[in-house]
């Protein structure tokens, strides 16, 4: 069984587009009408479901996607408490229709309603709701709802904490994701996503966040921004900081993920990670869209690069399946129930 | 001959340091005598360099450095023009009497008194005074003089124009560099630095800097950032933000320096970018001091990594020497008068 860790609704119909467009207008002018959601039907979404990522993942085979609402739209830094909560479960729910017409194909993974005025801990009844009605996995958790100013505290920091016991009370990974920026310096996909999963890494080398949180589960996607390629600076920092081995301070807790676009970079990702912290995941349909004119095959089509790797069957079994269960105890759960 | 691109005073003696202190002290209470340097001699210089810098140069086989003041005490973020322009000086100074006591193993690159509130327009005359005056062949421009609060506008903005003109007028590149960081989400050389030069990379991908400046030259160091191990992120953003190839788009005027500290991470570096667009570079003595387990050997002792990839002696002789001549024409010019 191939299982992607990271997808996105990023195709989703434009009726919800045009609620969210409503909520901003909404904030500029509250004395328009309540932003009202334009009903979607299950047509509408098997029309952007089936010639998009159903297809790829047919034409590709990969069996399952865990399946978020499209990152970039998250932008927990337009809003505030009155529409963080309704946007977040709207793109919610939307994803949970998407599971429910192709229960094979997708497991939900939810976003969550941060603010940059509001604690971490107003997203926990969120994530409950999710993960106990909806049926969801795990959580993409936002280091920077500010979109670019990082104006939160580092992700060891203790505000934190109450939601990353909710979390492994629930049994649930969290992806750390960011999502688009306010910040004209910053690329979203380019450059914002790539620097937060680098900063959430030196982060946790920094502090002692496994310590507190042993049974805590953090996937860092885009194959971990830069940490595999420096990672001789990273073990060096650490200690340098007079850390524990990345090995026992880090990587008991932290996976990677496979969305890294030509064969060289996943090769290095594989020479330098152990097999057991990496996660297949392409991203699809995302941040790079088009075909690499080098190979004649998609940018994101991440399945060829680890096809192409010579490791073991044992290995390509962990990644492609048996790292995510582990990960997603709850994606696990689920599989079983089904005899798989 | 082996040039390093990538090296800071960061062993400049205690009195340096003191001044800064002092400035520091003296913005808090300006009552407090303006802040005179204490006397640094030239034993005191000898004293830091040699067990040092030079004792590592001879060590690994390195002839000669591009030397700029340690990066991290820049600090374009603490104080304002009143100190900002003495403290460049004062590191730019003490690092021409390295280079004047040494003139065979350093050549120098200067710190700009860059701020958050004073235009780029303000760093050129110390610009001209350190490369007509004291004969230096590039410098340090820092994109986020915040500290990791990215309050100014992208490299491509014009507002970083006057600079750029004036670089071009002199002959010189620059090198991104940013410096310590306020902001408690990024650890300097962790996290802080890398994001920056992954930052820039894909500034230079939006924009067209390079269409407005096709003579400029700009080194982005530690490797590139993030950039070679997502090569294929890169060039298909390009393709989507409908930019030319990345090689004729950005690749004509920038520089990757070597400041990766194990060997897949070289590998890598070497396999996607352009023999052409690499300097050879170790950031020593720096960011990463200690001795990596896995080898017995200084995480930044880069040569050893460069050695061991199997390129021509050509493409060796241009990391380590005909690109720097390239990159930085004050330099070759430098090195002609002496008869190398």
């Amino acid at each position: 069984m191939i299982i992607d860790c990271h997808g996105h609704y990023t195709v989703a119909p434009e009726p919800h587009r045009q609620f969210r467009e409503a909520q901003l207008k909404w904030l500029d002018n509250p004395s328009l009408p309540d932003p009202v959601p334009t009903a979607i039907s299950d047509d509408q979404i098997r029309e952007t479901i089936e010639p998009n990522q159903l297809r790829l993942q047919q034409e590709r085979g990969i069996d399952l996607a865990l399946f978020s609402p499209r990152a970039s739209a998250m932008a927990h830094h337009l809003g505030d408490e009155r529409t963080a909560l309704p946007w977040a479960r709207k793109c919610n729910d939307l994803n949970k229709r998407v599971v429910d017409l192709y229960p094979d194909n997708f497991v939900g993974v939810c976003q969550l309603p941060q603010t940059t005025t509001t604690p971490i801990a107003n997203s926990i009844h969120e994530l409950e709701r999710c993960v106990n009605e909806l049926g969801f996995v795990g959580c993409n958790l936002n280091p920077d709802p500010s979109g670019g100013h990082w104006t939160s505290p580092p992700l060891t920091d203790r505000s934190w904490y109450p939601f990353f016991e909710k979390m492994i009370e629930l049994d649930v990974p969290a992806m750390i994701h960011v999502s688009s920026t306010c910040n004209p310096n910053f690329h979203a996909t380019g450059a914002h996503y790539i620097n937060a999963d680098t900063t959430a890494f030196m982060q946790f080398i920094q502090g002692d966040l496994f310590g507190d949180f042993p049974d805590l589960r953090i996937i860092i996607p885009h194959g971990g921004g830069a940490v595999p390629y420096h990672w001789g600076r990273y073990r060096g920092l650490a200690d340098m900081l007079k850390r524990p081995p990345l090995d026992r301070h880090v990587m008991k807790n932290v996976f990677f993920d496979t969305c890294v676009y030509h064969q060289p970079g996943i090769d290095l990702l594989f020479d330098v990670i152990d097999i057991d912290n990496l996660l297949f995941g392409s991203e699809m349909v995302g941040a790079v869209r088009g075909i690499d004119p080098q190979t004649g095959h998609y940018f994101d089509d991440t399945k060829r690069y680890v096809d192409a790797l010579p490791i073991s069957k044992e290995d390509r079994h962990k990644v492609f399946e048996l790292n995510a269960r582990r990960a997603y105890p709850l994606l696990d759960a689920a599989l079983r129930a089904r005899g798989l």
